[in-house]
C-alpha cells in the first residue's frame, strides 16, 4: 500500500482508479441509512484552514430549515483546528457517542456531530497513518478519495464542499484546488451524491479568532447574528447551497433568505442549544460566549506605524497557535482550548499608530511577547493608500455542469 | 521502504543518492577482508542470461591465473539459471558452506563459491523482498545499488561487469544496459573499487546448452579446451579483463593469452578439480561431463524445411525449462537438473531440412512433444539465403575513463 501511495504520488489516478478506490474504501466499513427521516440528510465538508469555525454554526442552521445534519469531524493537525475540539471547549460537550446514539439525536434535533469511527471507511485510516509516514498526505486524488469515501458511507443525499485556497489551505494554489473540487464533485455524482463544491479563500484566516474556545465563541456570536462579515457570509452561503441541494423547487436566493432569517431570528442558536443539550453540554454558553474565552493573561498587540494591512497571512497564526499550545503535531497531543488571537484587522484596513491589531490569549504571561510577535509576522503593514490584493471570499462554484467564477 | 523503492521507480535516484544507499546497504552487514593472501581478489558480476554458465569456467580458470577469486552466486529464478543450482548438479558438491570454511578454501584453492549469505548486506535481501511485491524488481539504481553492495562488502580489489543486453536480458534495450553498466562502475569506482563492464549478447542464448547439468557440462568442454566457441571467447575475455584490472603492468592482449594457455594445458579444469574436491563434489565429473547430462528421454528436433537461422530467441528456452521443471518461477521451488535445451545451430546458419536444430533433455517420454515445440519456437528460421541481424558478442567496454563500442 505504501508503494501505490507512493505511485499515486507520481503516477495519478484516473477518474476510472479512483472510483475503484473510493469503492474499496466505503465497501471496507458500514454505511448509514437514514431514509426513515423525514427530510433530506445533507453535509459541508471544508478542506481545512485557519479559523474555519463554520461547522459549528453551520450544522444549526441548517437543521433549524429542516434539513438533517448528520456531520462527522476531525480533530485540529498542524496549523488548523477542528470541530471536535472546538466543541469540546463548551463545559459537558461529548463527541464520543456512538452510531447509535448519533443516530438518535440526529433524528430528534436535526443535527448530531461525532468524530471519525472505525466503523465508518475503517481503510481510511490504515492509508491515512501510510500518507502520514510516505509523505503523501497532500496529494489530490488520495486526499479526494480519503474525503468522499467517508461521506459516501454517510448516507447522505447531498453534499457541499468548502474547498479552501490561498496560503493557509493544504493546496494553496488555486488550480490544484480546482482540481480536487471537480475530482471530488466527479466522485460524488458518479456514486449518486448531489455534490457542490465552492472554491472559498484562505490567503487570510476566516473570521478574527483562531484558537479552539475563541473559534466555538465566534461561531456562537454568528449563531446570534452577530459575528465577523466574512463568517456570517460564508455561513449563510454555504447553508443556501445545501438547501437549494436536496430541496425540489427551492432556489438559492430564496435559500439564502431563509437562512438569513433563521440566524437573525435566533431559530439557529435555539438550535444549537438543543444539540449542546443533546450531547451533554452547557448550553449557558449561548447567552454568554465569553465564558469559552478561557485565556487568562491577554495582550493587545498595537500597530508602530500607520499603513494598509497588505495581507493577514493565515499560516503563521495557525503555527503560532501550536507555539501557545493551542494546536497540535501530532493526534495524541493535548491542546489548550483557550489560548490563541483574535485579528481585529482586515486586509485593505488603513491603521493608525497605536490602533489594535490584534489580541493574544495565552496560559502564561510570559508566552505573551512570542504571541505579539506571532501576530505581527501575520499582518503585514504596507505604506498608508497602497493597492491590496484579497481573494474573493467565493470565487468558484463547482458542480456536475461545470465550474462558475464568483 | 516500499514507498522509497516506488519513489524511485518514478523519479530515479542521483548518483549520490546511489551511493548513500549503497553505502547503507554494505554497513548493514560484515564487510570481507582478503588482505592477508599472497594476490589481489577478483570477481565477475553478470547480470543473468540464458545459457550463462560462465562462472563455472571462469572462476577455476583465473584462480589458475595466480588470482583470488571469492564468488558469491544466487540461485536461478525465472527464465534464468543460477551458478549454485549448476554446482549443485556436480554429485556431492555443496554450497551451504560458511564465511570461515568460503575463506579457508579460497585461500587454499584461489578460488571458492558460496550463496548469499545474511553475513554480507543483510539489507540488500530485505530490500529484494520489497521490490518483489512492489514491481520495482527492473528499477536501474536498484539493481545498481543490488548488486554492488554486495561485491563491494565482498573484500574485492577488482571487479568485472557483465552486463547482458538482448531480449533475454533483464533489461534488453541497450541504452538501459549501457546505463546500468555506467552506473555499476561509477558506485564500484567511487568506492574504491577497480571496476569494468562490458556489455555482452543476450539476443540468443550464451553457448548451446541450457538447463543446469547440461549447462555444467558445457562448462567442463570449456575447461578441457572445447565447447562452443562464443562461450570460449567470453570466458577468455573476461579472465583477461579480470587478470589486467588486479595485476599492475599486466596488459589485456599478454592477460587473453595466459588465460588461453590456462584453458588450453589443462591448468583451470585442473583447479576446478581441486575446487570440487575442496566442496565436496566427485571431480569424476570432469573427466565424463556426459554424467551431467542426466534426463532419461531425448528428441532430436530436426529443420522441417530449408532455410536461415534468423534468430534464437533465448526467452522461449529460458522459459520453456520452467516448463520441463528445470527451472523455478519462485525461489522456494525445487528444480531438476538434469533437464533442458542443447541448441545445434547459430543465428546465419543455413540449415537443411532434416538437419537437428536442437535436443531435447526431458524426464517423462510425455514431455518431449512440448520440448519440441519450445525449440521450434525460439530457432527462427528465414528465407534460405537471406540476411540476418545479431549484436557482437561483446559490444561496448565501460569503464572509468569512458565507454567504448568494440
Amino acid at each position: 500500500m505504501s508503494a501505490f501511495l507512493m505511485a499515486v504520488n507520481y503516477h495519478g489516478m484516473s477518474a476510472a482508479e479512483t472510483d475503484v478506490m473510493v469503492r474499496t474504501m466505503v465497501g471496507s466499513g458500514t454505511s448509514l441509512d437514514f431514509s426513515h427521516l423525514p427530510g433530506p440528510t445533507v453535509d459541508k465538508h471544508s478542506t481545512g484552514g485557519v479559523g474555519d469555525k463554520v461547522s459549528l454554526a453551520l450544522a444549526p442552521l441548517v437543521a433549524s430549515l429542516g434539513l438533517f445534519v448528520p456531520m462527522m469531524s476531525g480533530r485540529g493537525l498542524g496549523h488548523t483546528t477542528g470541530t471536535l475540539d472546538k466543541l469540546e471547549a463548551i463545559p459537558g460537550f461529548r463527541t464520543a457517542i456512538g452510531l447509535t446514539e448519533f443516530k438518535e439525536i440526529l433524528e430528534r434535533v436535526g443535527c448530531a456531530m461525532i468524530g471519525q469511527t472505525d466503523e465508518i471507511a475503517p481503510l481510511d485510516r490504515r492509508l491515512y497513518a501510510l500518507r502520514d509516514v510516505t509523505g503523501t498526505v497532500p496529494i489530490r486524488p488520495l486526499i479526494a478519495a480519503s474525503i468522499m469515501s467517508k461521506k459516501l458511507a454517510e448516507g447522505l443525499k447531498g453534499l457541499v464542499l468548502d474547498v479552501k485556497v490561498g496560503s493557509g489551505a493544504f493546496l494553496p494554489e488555486e488550480d490544484q484546488a480546482l482540481d480536487l473540487a471537480r475530482t471530488m464533485v466527479g466522485i460524488g455524482e458518479g456514486n449518486g451524491l448531489a455534490t457542490v463544491a465552492l472554491l472559498t479563500a484562505m490567503d487570510r484566516p476566516l473570521g478574527q479568532a483562531i484558537g479552539n474556545g475563541l473559534e466555538t465563541a465566534e461561531a456562537i456570536d454568528c449563531l446570534r447574528g452577530g459575528g465577523p462579515p466574512d463568517l456570517r457570509a460564508l455561513v449563510i452561503r454555504l447553508a443556501a447551497e445545501m438547501a437549494a441541494l436536496v430541496t425540489r423547487g427551492l432556489h438559492r436566493g430564496e435559500a439564502t433568505e431563509r437562512a438569513t432569517r433563521a440566524l437573525d431570528s435566533g431559530a439557529a442558536l435555539e438550535r444549537f442549544g438543543r444539540l449542546i443539550e443533546a450531547q451533554g453540554g452547557d448550553p449557558i454558553v449561548l447567552e454568554n460566549p465569553d465564558l469559552l474565552r478561557t485565556a487568562p493573561e491577554t495582550l493587545s498587540v498595537k500597530a508602530e506605524a500607520p499603513g494598509t494591512v497588505v495581507s493577514v497571512l493565515p499560516r503563521p497564526l495557525g503555527e503560532g497557535l501550536m507555539a501557545l499550545g493551542g494546536a497540535r503535531l501530532h493526534l495524541n497531543q493535548d491542546v489548550d482550548l483557550g489560548v490563541g488571537f483574535e485579528v481585529l484587522v482586515n486586509v485593505g484596513q488603513q491603521v493608525t499608530t497605536g490602533e489594535v491589531l490584534g489580541v493574544v490569549h495565552a496560559r502564561e504571561a510570559s508566552q505573551l511577547p512570542l504571541g505579539s510577535e506571532i501576530v505581527r509576522s501575520a499582518v503585514v503593514l504596507g505604506e498608508v493608500g497602497g493597492d491590496v490584493v484579497t481573494r474573493k471570499l467565493v470565487s468558484h462554484r463547482i458542480d456536475t455542469s461545470g465550474t462558475v467564477a464568483a
